[in-house]
């Protein structure tokens, strides 16, 4: 609909997750009519962003060097290790200040329908950094949902046998959340796991 | 929460229109893992839009020329000028074919509020293209908001006693959609603007 370039934008915009064929216009519209220095600059940390950012050999997290700020301090536990599917799931638990362990990235979850299975996960490298006895936890911190738990389910009967403490979240009611909202599987989950009131 | 460049790349993403923090991370996460030949294309494109996209000089709608598409196209009917907020509304119209003449984009709407007066609207330049008498009827297609009606009021004030035909885009209920969503207003302007059957 619109001439060459303009049409282009919107297209490239389009095909990034969750912008639709409206918000990509709007988006195109916006910076048809920012400040040039403004794009620029979007457009530079783009090229850059895929010049120099990787994935730590260590742990998969994302990282400039060949491993990770967590992966490189050297006040972090070395003992436990909290498995999650992404990046992302390091900054949220990271936020919480609660863990001060290392992290292991899966890259994803176990998907049938998506076609990913145990060997399109970071799994082997996972066992890789078990080999030398240092860890003793393995935190399984995959989503909640069914790829989560058949991950986690999985990787229980492949850690169990190494005679590893293996942990998973817990399950139950989010904090500031309605009782009566709640669904019935996260209800039964919180009644499963009811703790003694000290 | 990332590791610099990480960072920058979500800071720059939540800084587009209706993308928040959280959307910004998916993105980013996104074009992490997209093909970097890709990523460079939508680097390179927001580059050349700057570069290369300017506004008409006659109607003020996006263009690569000094003119429009449209501008340039002499089979358009010149004695009539649709006139409108955005080059997104010459797009909407565009796509009903409904209309064949020429377009004015004024650039926005009179508001108040965010400081917008007729002074900062194209309607200098449209009472410019008035001037050889060649225009016989002005299309007011501003938006059906307080903004837009505004902007309609101010310029068939100014347009009318010119001696030109100044007509308003119908306000009705919309094709396809229920009675009774309609908000009152709507439904009044419907009740309004009835038609005899013919």
């Amino acid at each position: 609909m619109y001439e060459g370039v303009v049409q282009d934008l919107i297209d490239e915009l389009g095909r990034l997750p969750g912008v639709g064929p409206k918000s990509a216009q709007r988006i195109a519209f916006h910076l048809l009519q920012a400040d040039p220095v403004d794009v620029r600059r979007l457009a530079e940390v783009l090229v850059e962003v895929k010049d120099r950012v990787r994935f730590c050999s260590l742990c998969g997290n994302v990282a400039e060097d060949e491993l990770c700020r967590i992966c490189r301090d050297t006040r972090r536990d070395p003992s436990v290790i909290c498995v999650v599917e992404e990046s992302k799931d390091v900054v949220a638990i990271e936020r919480t200040r609660e863990f001060r362990g290392r992290y292991h990235v899966l890259g994803g979850a176990i998907s049938p329908i998506e076609g990913i299975g145990p060997d399109e996960l970071r799994i082997r490298e996972l066992m890789t950094r078990l080999a030398d006895g240092a860890v003793t936890e393995i935190i399984l911190a995959t989503d909640p949902n069914l790829e989560g738990e058949a991950t986690a389910t999985y990787l229980t009967r492949l850690l169990r046998p190494m005679g590893l403490r293996v942990t998973r979240l817990a399950s139950g009611l989010p904090v500031g959340g309605d009782l009566e909202y709640a669904d019935e599987v996260t209800l039964g989950r919180a009644f499963e796991g009811r703790r003694a009131v000290e």
